[in-house]
């Protein structure tokens, strides 16, 4: 949602003899993105446009001034659209602010009975934080370089502007290191970009307007350092990568009080220093697991003749070591929350994951923060629980307007522990898409049923610029159900959604295996249920009527019949694949669930009241449906529920 | 289905375990190969196997020989398959024959209760036929390099050998020459290969075990060597791409007649020979209209100086020369039916568009043949008519075995007068896999119903391969919905076909506009209605048991009550669309003809014959919806049609 829209009259419409000019300062990455454009338009319409040139562009492109060679934080992105039912205008202060300008134009695209056109509307365009961006861990898991493309065409469509490349942690070091050759060699299961490879993905990102921002994660979070050089380590090796090998998992940190440590990042920054040209270098620095220290005598001596109180006082030391390093290489330093120490220079960026009282905290103390509390995709949560997630909210909405200041923004977190190169989309889209609107649109923009009726339409131009958030779960599901028609399977899987949290994790007996296929229902289906959240807001028009609305109750029959009658049509298929097999009980849950609905409603309709003697089985089956089963939610327990208790005549009108 | 196939008890279990070893002779596509076959069984099971060696590998590989540098026609394509439980076996004479015994191993991959497998089998396999390809038109619409080549991976996947390249029309010339750089310089709309692309597109099909045979279509089928060259043609110029400016169009040819054709096609066809390094070369030849040569009076007094009789004979004439040219570039002239004369030497090949007649008609002159009539994906006729056509049957079923050896083979083709990059593939699969089945395969595998079975597997297992022919068509029902949901559009979209054979060009009226956008609901359907034939077989299947299958009743019933109710959800949909507006008739035929056989039904089920109040009306609904609307044909009123009559008492048992 732009800053300000203005609706004018009529609309603008899009046919063979459209056309783009350019004026004023043009560059390579402008150039390339209107041909982007022009393709994604083509897509969106299916209209094969041709080059031409005219008098009168359809749409006129003109910006003041070009782009940075390496991006900045805070470069003007702004941009102004004006739509008539004669031509559209889209002017910037600079090229990156055309960029955003033509997704804007992009996302106006509609269908009529009269054929594509966009709407007439004058929009002025800035975002609200300059801070715009998602980590992606590819380090649990390996992600080739062209998902994390595709991914990086989606965050220019929601008009993000950083890539944080989460490039090393316990499971696998992932970046191409020519000084220490062993840190891939050795620590990457051959799973690997090399420099060339990150060369060109920057300058990929970089045509899109986004930053890319890489974060060796030290001194915890580096088992796989480790493998290659076990000298730089607070213990003894030999180690193995994190689900490379048979446990137990301690957690390896690196020996902060050696010299040699200090020489080799020295070294190994100044590389990367050089590979990756954004100002910002993360160097991690969260969940520091001190037993190796403790364990460590010539560790704990250290601290000892230095002062320090304990091992936080160690890594902030270490900290302060390695900020000056950073630093050398013209690079600011960002870490997560527990770099903060009264230590470190201001000039650092403090990543929040623990919650916005410490963003807040690090701001009154003058440090910069992003925001991450909340943004975690991994934790499979609904779009808008990370919708109503804000920067200033809480703890920060205190501030001074100065520490205000100081908080640049946030970044959504794609954790890498569930994800496959072929589920990954879904796991980051479309929900991806809220937080981004929630870091560039006003504040007040926070409508969730709007929010979700746009997400929609975004989600499926998405899919036509190359994401598979929706048609990988259908490769999934056919895979589950070798050649049976899959329909049965959807319509449950429609209606699951993984479990929340950390509660996958702490199913898992045992360590996780890294390489184990993820190809079980909960991997495929999406973290959040359109199905079920539309039939809730179903039931809910359908209570708040007085049960009386008719159409509502018509398609909440539809719905219900579809689930009673699923089981009967799934069950053979489940029994006769090993990936299926878990998901029986679950299906039968659906279709008692259908079931006990649809018993609800003719109570209702009678307007008589429920017996106990129906009600407290039904109440029993939803105490069994509302359990994880298989690692999922059955998402339609809630509103079967609501009618259950409805029809016995203890329905709470909300 | 593979020449000989013998069940063995067990099966092979698929785990991350699985590896592959290869012994005997090796070479660069054996391990692209190799790598392709592991990638795509990871895809199929989700595994993500990692490279291992050990002394027990899951599958052992064995190749004799290497392949010839050039793929030879005829060159050995065997292999054995032998699956225990315990490890599989595949041996082959040459490591072509491994290309196609690997593709074996992949559908053989199966889900089962215990996980993934492969069944314990015997394989010794052979193909029926050595020339087996599939024709694309690439000049009426252009279709880009990596949509071709995800078609190789689908032929490869279908054992298919011949890519033959239809590479200029009067649509567009699609190959760089760099001697007349004019060809694509105005007679491509800026849309060709470049020599860099054809090079690397033949050793991608090389390494796939395809050749490619290119085809550039003269002396008619040129107008788009015209707009640089008219001085080529037989009449007077300025010329026009077909589809490109305003008509009239008339078909312009190449004069046969001035030796400065001839030193033109001299050097081009040098040019074009040392591009494609294989032996056959395409020169096409086929409706060669006469009325520029007619018009032409210095053309009429070279016929008469030279003793002809008509403009047969002068197509002779140069095909002789042209003859001439090819076999001096050391390749072996190919070219459509109307290419056969006795003045041509026997070492001509004729692919026969025109019928098999043609093809019999060729081989007792002793001339070397290849069928096409008959397999022509582009008239959109259901696989099983397809699989139905043998190039021995028919005239070639009388022929002496010496005469049937001529016989080549056969090729499917894809003429690109309605296809776009986006439907391409739905165009051409999963129906092309049963001509390849009907080419490879002996000539008694004709079982439709396990042709069908398989097909459906094929089918799903292309999708994971990178094809797109399920996925374009969800794409572009949601174009044309904007961001509506689509269950309902489905539901009529998964029970029309477009029309057949040429009607769609004839419906069209006047010229067809090859620029225009082609997002109809035709252009996403596909050519085959799976539901609607599945229909048809339940149909079957309840008027067979004399009404009395309950089971088929029921799903008869599920069917009718879907499409009885979908008008009323879909049309306010069809209404907003521009793109859907022409579909309203189609939709309301569908609900008219599920509330039909719903009655027919009750009345069979009331043993009670319809009377001809009700009846009459029905079958002028059948009428009516038999028509073409929106040039697509409604799948399931012959099947209603049977309730209908077999309701009124007037049912044909078969």
């Amino acid at each position: 949602m732009p800053a300000s829209v203005q609706q004018g009259a009529g609309q603008l419409p899009i046919s063979q003899s459209f056309s783009v000019a350019v004026t004023g300062s043009q560059d390579a990455s402008l150039n390339s993105e209107v041909q982007r454009f022009v393709t994604q338009l083509s897509r969106l319409t299916g209209i094969p446009f041709r080059p031409k040139s005219g008098p009168a562009p359809t749409l006129q492109i003109h910006a003041d001034h070009g782009r940075e060679a390496v991006q900045k934080l805070g470069e003007d992105e702004s941009y102004e659209l004006t739509i008539t039912d004669s031509g559209a205008k889209l002017t910037a202060p600079t090229t990156l602010g055309v960029l955003r300008g033509l997704q804007t134009f992009l996302q106006l695209v509609q269908i009529t009975p009269a054929g594509f056109s966009v709407p007439a509307v004058t929009i002025k365009d800035q975002p609200r934080f300059p801070w715009r961006g998602m980590l992606i861990d590819v380090s649990r898991h390996f992600i080739p370089i062209d998902a994390l493309k595709r991914n990086l065409d989606g965050m220019a469509a929601v008009k993000m502007n950083v890539l944080h490349w989460h490039l090393s942690d316990d499971q696998g070091f992932r970046a191409e290191s020519k000084a220490f050759p062993k840190l891939t060699g050795m620590g990457s299961d051959s799973m690997f970009y090399t420099q060339d490879e990150i060369r060109n993905f920057i300058a990929y990102a970089h045509d899109r307007g986004i930053r890319v921002m890489p974060e060796f994660d030290i001194p915890g979070h580096s088992r796989s350092w480790f493998l290659g050089y076990p000298e730089l380590s607070s213990g003894s090796g030999p180690y193995t990568l994190e689900g490379g090998g048979p446990g137990p998992y301690i957690d390896p940190i690196i020996d902060p009080t050696q010299e040699s440590t200090y020489k080799f990042l020295e070294k190994f920054i100044a590389e990367m220093a050089k590979l990756f040209p954004d100002t910002y270098f993360h160097i991690g620095g969260d969940e520091v697991d001190g037993k190796q220290w403790d364990a460590n005598p010539k560790i704990q001596a250290f601290i000892h003749a230095h002062g320090m109180k304990n091992n936080q006082d160690l890594q902030a030391y270490f900290n302060q070591r390695l900020e000056k390093i950073v630093a050398k290489n013209h690079k600011t330093m960002v870490g997560w929350d527990e770099i903060l120490h009264p230590d470190l220079p201001k000039t650092i960026v403090v990543q929040s994951w623990r919650g916005q009282q410490s963003l807040a905290a690090a701001a009154k103390q003058g440090y910069r923060g992003l925001l991450s509390f909340g943004y975690y995709l991994d934790l499979m949560w609904p779009a808008a629980r990370h919708y109503a997630v804000d920067p200033m909210a809480d703890a920060a909405a205190s501030l001074t307007p100065e520490e205000k200041a100081l908080i640049l923004g946030g970044e959504s977190c794609q954790w890498a522990e569930w994800v496959t190169p072929e589920n990954i989309d879904s796991h980051i889209w479309p929900r991806n898409a809220v937080i981004a609107e929630r870091l560039w649109s006003p504040q007040n923009v926070t409508d969730v049923a709007s929010m979700y009726t746009r997400m929609n339409a975004v989600s499926l131009d998405l899919e036509a610029l190359g994401l598979t958030h929706r048609s990988g779960r259908m490769h999934m599901l056919h895979r589950m159900a070798g050649p049976a028609d899959i329909t049965a399977l959807r319509v449950l899987a429609d209606v699951v959604e993984p479990v929340k949290d950390y509660n996958r994790w702490s199913d898992a007996k045992g360590p996780i295996d890294f390489h184990a296929p993820l190809t079980r229902m909960i991997d495929a289906v999406s973290p959040e249920s359109d199905t079920a959240r539309r039939f809730g807001d179903l039931v809910q028009t359908f209570v708040q009527s007085g049960y009386k609305d008719q159409a509502a109750e018509a398609q909440i029959r539809m719905w219900l019949t579809i689930w009673r009658d699923n089981d009967a049509r799934l069950h053979p298929l489940l029994e006769q694949t090993f990936l299926l097999q878990e998901d029986v009980p679950l299906s039968q849950d659906l279709s008692a669930l259908g079931m006990a609905g649809l018993q609800a409603l003719d109570y209702l309709d009678k307007g008589q009241a429920a017996p106990d003697s129906w009600k407290t089985p039904q109440l029993a089956l939803i105490a069994q449906a509302q359990k994880p089963m298989a690692d999922m939610l059955l998402m339609v327990v809630a509103p079967v529920q609501q009618l259950v208790e409805a029809s016995a005549g203890q329905a709470q009108h909300n």
